[in-house]
């Protein structure tokens, strides 16, 4: 079967029933990261490879915001499991026309947020290539209970921190070409090249055992919490009013144009349900922590599937699609 | 500085110097796998990056051969350790015009190994790509003692397993498009395409405190002899009729053509030091696991450096030179 018809997450389904879950594995392949056992001990684990010309564009990404985006990016998986990043494998093919100082600023890139969080680069391989590829790899430390993207129940809230929208908003100015001539263009272009995990809060999640499930914003909210549906054989329902936009955002799309926040990725926030009597206890770690916790809308029966309702009561048709690197968008 | 003046090595050695080394690292960057600590255990962890056109051509390699072929190269690493291998991140940069066959054949390659190994693949990440890309991260639990490149002394023997020059050869004859009319030529592609990492040999030289340094043999005798010889500060004198040659390599190159034993990559073989009283022990060794443990030379002192002897007592000129990516060769 052609790829494009299959789809990057058919293709992932297909591997999946193809690669049988062995010996020591908690979870294997279809979460965030994988949870694997050693003979003391266990870890989580995580992989993002990027590719030039699908993943990045040099014309407008510069190579540390590109080094500290490739970690952010597993950073994040690790914190949607509620774990500690540890140590990074990094692997890179690297074009003939680079020069040491472009692959010392890939590495200042990854190094000022590799320190930020105590994580070690602890290896990897280097080759030539037509292009730039940079594979890493993430190990981190479990929390004592993980959170999956399978543990959502119907009635449960659905949470989000931080806000939405922004990356995918940045990443769009980029195309244009805008310059960070305001404030507001400067903040999203900041959210498409420097995203901020949100390792505190995912690990504070697990530790005080308030989520039931948690998945990071990495293709899009309406898609990635379409894994969290998936996964728990739950429906949701969202209220578009809810959804969390920055001022930068309002003031460069307008408080109206919601599908960057809708459908938009990379923001890299934690997007997760609780139980409704967990509600205080949540908003109290977000302010502890110094990130907002919105509640964007409930769990309900499968059957219903995911819904986007307006103020009025009405639903929203909304692409189920963020972005498939197979298919044709 | 460019890249191609600074050579793989060089970039590795810039690398090293500009990463610290955390906390929980007993073993970074600059041995066959890097050590790790975990709130409880330790891990072993190599990562490899395979890209079309630098490191395999399809024209002459079958998916499934490269997906036998990069899962093997990694175990070979945590082979050289001592190690066990357990879990693996593969990720992959897919071309537009495969299809789902393609990646059926890839996967099959790789369970074929994984299985005999019981390795679990456990995650990674699928991409489209203009080219084959294959990155692949293992994890693997260590012996009581890993086996680093840097415990060799002066006096210490040195060994290799099976024999070498096969693989290179055998890629040669791909090149040349020899297609396996014989025997001997079918035995050397095979070498290529499916080398055997020497895992069962690595564990138990590890298990049994064996070897003082050890290494595989991925990038040719005299250079990866010259890691070990690096790491450990001692220089080393080769035998060249002690050099372990298959039949297959004789009937094709003939004995006198050493030049794929000496600098010929990828056979994947175990070469490691030991005190001379353990002949006999690593002997026994290479009976128990079914393969040959051949004494090729002696550690010396460093300023000796690495010289191979003839079976008059003369030099040999050897270019020190194994692969380097980033050089013309």
């Amino acid at each position: 079967m052609k790829l494009s018809r299959l789809g990057e997450f058919g293709l992932i389904d297909r591997i999946r029933r193809k690669v049988a879950v062995g010996r020591g594995v908690r979870l294997g392949i279809g979460d965030d990261a994988a949870w694997v056992d050693h003979p003391q001990g266990s870890s989580l684990v995580t992989a993002d490879l990027l590719i030039e010309g699908i993943h990045f564009d040099l014309k407008w990404t510069s190579l540390a915001d590109l080094g500290y985006k490739s970690l952010a990016v597993n950073i994040s998986d690790i914190a949607a499991m509620g774990g500690t990043p540890a140590y990074v494998m990094l692997s890179l093919g690297i074009p003939a026309n680079f020069d040491s100082s472009n692959i010392d600023a890939l590495y200042r890139g990854i190094k000022s947020l590799a320190k930020q969080h105590d994580i070690t680069i602890v290896g990897g391989d280097t080759n030539t290539a037509d292009l730039l590829i940079i594979s890493v790899c993430l190990i981190g430390h479990p929390p004592k209970k993980p959170i999956c993207r399978s543990g959502a129940q119907v009635g449960d809230d659905i949470y989000v921190t931080g806000t939405l929208g922004d990356a995918a908003l940045g990443l769009n100015l980029l195309r244009l070409k805008r310059r960070p001539q305001s404030g507001a263009v400067a903040q999203l272009l900041k959210r498409h090249h420097r995203p901020a995990p949100r390792l505190a809060a995912g690990r504070l999640l697990a530790k005080r055992n308030l989520a039931t499930a948690m998945i990071d914003v990495s293709d899009g909210l309406i898609q990635d919490l379409g894994h969290i549906c998936q996964a728990s054989a739950v429906g949701a329902n969202l209220q578009q009013d809810k959804l969390p936009l920055s001022g930068a955002y309002r003031a460069v799309a307008g408080k109206l144009d919601m599908r960057h926040a809708l459908s938009g990725g990379e923001d890299y926030e934690l997007l997760f349900c609780a139980a409704r009597q967990k509600r205080r206890r949540i908003q109290t770690l977000g302010t502890q922590v110094g990130v907002p916790m919105t509640r964007i809308g409930v769990c309900v029966p499968a059957v219903n599937g995911i819904r986007v309702i307006d103020t009025a009561g009405l639903e929203i048709a909304v692409k189920a699609q963020g972005h498939d690197h197979f298919k044709k968008q």
